[in-house]
């Protein structure tokens, strides 16, 4: 297996060149950037077609979407209000890379763009691994998951800046606790800032507006490494 | 990254000669194997939970439960009564594969054994590449999840033989149909058998329990390939 490593640790050092390359990028133009990771079905599509129901007429946002098939959420975000919306398909793997990121950049018309956001296929294991020039990543698990899920897939929550747990409006269904998954995923990264919203109802979402509007020309700050 | 595809390739057929191995074992014993894949939280635990609690009185049932991280899944299980379980943490791998079967394999007491589980990483992507020495793939989908997940996730739903849908005492919070998730499901593998299941209610399970119970004393009959 050890000739599998080396060629794995060469592809990643060519992903962070590239990574760094999109970063410089966007930097040079203003924009914040986030990386979308979850679970299939946590809400990620859902909470951006939210965000630019609510956030196009004041701000400028981008947006590519990542699937493994289908460019099923590039069309709900399109009809969501989305001009700037790229989709991703992977044709079968696992995660973004910033190969593909590098690939549509170019496509995308980013003049004046003040927001982009990465959807990343739903995969709560393999997109840890791979940085995308984004600022942050933003972890997002729903309450039907299951308050356990940052113990058991740690590297996700260690690598994210922001967790969102979505789908409020269906706590009491099973046996989640909020109290429980917030202390999980802060025994693994005490500096996370967590957001609690319902994409269906629209609870707790004008928080996660009012954060993401602060970003709005002035650069996101480092997080701090765990 | 041609040299990469050639190392990958070699993996995989060494993982699909230890697959051959396993399966010829567990034959020679007279054992059904199943692989249980999903996204995390979809209730592999709790269905399994659920089987044990009912079953274990009339099959001997062994289990491996896979996990990125923590024990959590096989403690649950050992207290729903399972004395044969495995805990297999993979420490980082996104998937399970038959080197890790391999090696835990002869730790379980095999004798007399009618059926093996084995409880996959949560991954909807990456555990459908690797056989397991299994019988049987079956994929758990819950209704929280989207109707949509078989079209962009197809290659699980292809090489899986049965579809559990899970947490129908969910339906209605949310746009899932049931009529729209076998469509998508049986587009892409028009031989899934599929099961309607609550975990929770118990709804659903009585058919599960009887279709399990239809193998002991006979073998799996080989799925169509599609």
């Amino acid at each position: 297996m050890a000739q599998r490593i080396e060629v794995n640790q060469k592809v990643l050092s060519e992903n962070d060149r590239l990574a760094a390359d999109i970063r410089s990028q966007l930097k040079a133009r203003g924009i914040s950037a986030f990386n979308l990771v979850s679970s299939p079905g946590s809400g990620k599509t859902s909470l951006l077609e939210r965000t630019l129901q609510q956030l196009s007429g004041e701000l400028n946002i981008a947006l590519i979407a990542g699937d493994v098939h289908t460019e099923n959420d590039a069309n709900r975000l399109i009809r969501a209000g989305g001009a700037r919306v790229r989709a991703l398909e992977t044709g079968g793997s696992c995660h973004l890379d910033a190969r593909m990121i590098s690939r549509v950049l170019p496509e995308l018309d980013l003049d004046g763009v003040d927001i982009l956001f990465i959807e990343n296929v739903g995969n709560l294991v393999c997109p840890s691994g791979f940085d995308l020039g984004e600022d942050m990543k933003i972890v997002l698990l729903s309450t039907t998951e299951g308050d356990d899920k940052p113990l058991k897939y740690p590297a996700m929550f260690r690598r994210s800046s922001v967790l969102v747990i979505n789908k409020t409006d269906l706590l009491g269904t099973s046996d989640f606790e909020l109290s429980t998954v917030k202390r999980n995923a802060r025994s693994i990264n005490p500096y996370l800032k967590i957001f609690e919203t319902s994409c269906r109802t629209g609870d707790g979402l004008s928080a996660w507006f009012g954060w993401l509007k602060s970003f709005v020309g002035k650069p996101v700050e480092p997080a701090p490494a765990v």
